[in-house]
């Protein structure tokens, strides 16, 4: 598969991830053949940006690619599975918390798992050379070829199995889905107490760049470490009034912060 | 008090702030006259790095200063107050948690807070230019003064009633206390299921750049918003297992998340 032809790939999904690894790979001198995707508004999108057909009936996806990645919803992927009839080329999902057993029906060269470990907007096309592309394979040769394709566009892939790719993906949420969170609920109250959202910006930079500079657990400070219960006691009281849902949050994760002081 | 004269500045408390604020301020051509500590270790220590004096003893805080910074923890701020003898230039506490009125009964010209709002470490000297100072003070001409010293380290000098005080200290605890801590499991998981740390160091950058980018409540992705409820309940199970209260976190945040989603 992998030769001085320009690799031919389809892509099932025209969502975030899609586009920006369809984009990727288009700059890297790949051939895009189609874009399937439920909406016809979305695939119709993803495909003029990369020059491709595309399509909204899952049979008329062409029988010819090297390569077809799956990135749909991961409740959508067995459906997708079920429906997909092609007998050539390599089928890789995209989802960190999918077994990679799921593809092995499908009658295709080979399948494996190709999770590039980014959060991505459709809107927001980002450069993948520092994005770690995380490979699993049902065999050697499969991952070979995913590998020469990974290579192309990430400086950073990484051969990893089914159970330590879930839990990369689950640090994955911790770290974005619900820092940012964090972020959401502080933008919230920054405009709601009239505050510059922006007045963080350096704190959460400078958290960023220590936690990486030694281990994280180490350098924690605030009240929750300093057990320092009269501040802990106004915010909660604070927030409970506001909004106790927040109060119930920030309860739990000073009692975490705690927890794992008294083990370090 | 501000004039061509140098500004004289005593500390009281030698920790992570105080060491940046001193340092930051001596850097700026300031004189730092005395450091007070409990610890002579880390009195001696911080005096030794600005050139100042050091005492153990509240008793012997010298009087001619013209800016005294209350930087001990929270709960020791009202020990200190009733025992600080000064009866000349300005007092200013620290504390994003501690009202003004605390300071009210020193005989001093006049009181303050000055809160940069950082997470600091003794041992990680960083540049004061873009961290915002927060101010507050017993009145206008008190306030000026804080503001020329406050300007002279940093470009980002901003007049804060106690009450936002305490909301952006709060934001301040869930974008850095939080945040670290959730980066802290992140950081265990990834040791205990050998995988590298660094891994998630652009995902967790993207995060960041992309919440300041625009409202971070609106470009949330993940399980969490897409109620995937599958996903949900795999990393539940994983993480009651591994460490049940892991699972709690995940499930406080997680629904959070869904909560504010369904009130966007």
């Amino acid at each position: 598969m992998i030769s001085d032809k320009k690799i031919k790939a389809v892509f099932i999904g025209a969502g975030n991830l899609a586009t920006n690894l369809a984009v990727a790979l288009f700059n890297s001198n790949c051939h895009i053949l189609q874009i399937y995707s439920r909406s016809e508004n979305s695939a119709k999108q993803l495909a003029t940006r990369v020059k491709s057909a595309y399509t909204t009936q899952i049979s008329e996806i062409i029988n010819s690619a090297d390569l077809y990645f799956i990135c749909v919803p991961d409740k959508i992927i067995p459906e997708i599975v079920s429906e997909l009839h092609i007998s050539n080329g390599i089928v890789a999902h995209t989802s960190g918390s999918t077994d990679i057993q799921i593809l092995s029906n499908i009658k295709s060269t080979g399948y494996g798992i190709f999770y590039p470990f980014q959060s991505f907007s459709k809107n927001r096309i980002i450069a993948f050379n520092n994005i770690p592309i995380c490979l699993n394979a049902n065999n050697d040769k499969t991952f070979t070829a995913l590998n020469s394709v990974a290579s192309m566009i990430s400086s950073k892939v990484i051969r990893m199995d089914s159970e330590t790719l879930i839990w990369l993906h689950l640090t994955g949420i911790f770290v974005n889905n619900f820092t940012n969170h964090l972020l959401a609920i502080s933008h919230q109250i920054s405009s709601e107490k009239k505050f510059n959202f922006e007045l963080l910006r350096p704190l959460i930079d400078e958290t960023v760049k220590k936690a990486f500079n030694g281990n994280p657990a180490s350098s924690q400070t605030g009240p929750a470490i300093r057990f320092d219960q009269n501040t802990i006691n106004l915010h909660a009281e604070k927030l409970k009034e506001y909004k106790p849902e927040l109060a119930e949050i920030y309860k739990a994760l000073t009692l975490s912060i705690q927890s794992l002081a008294e083990k370090i």
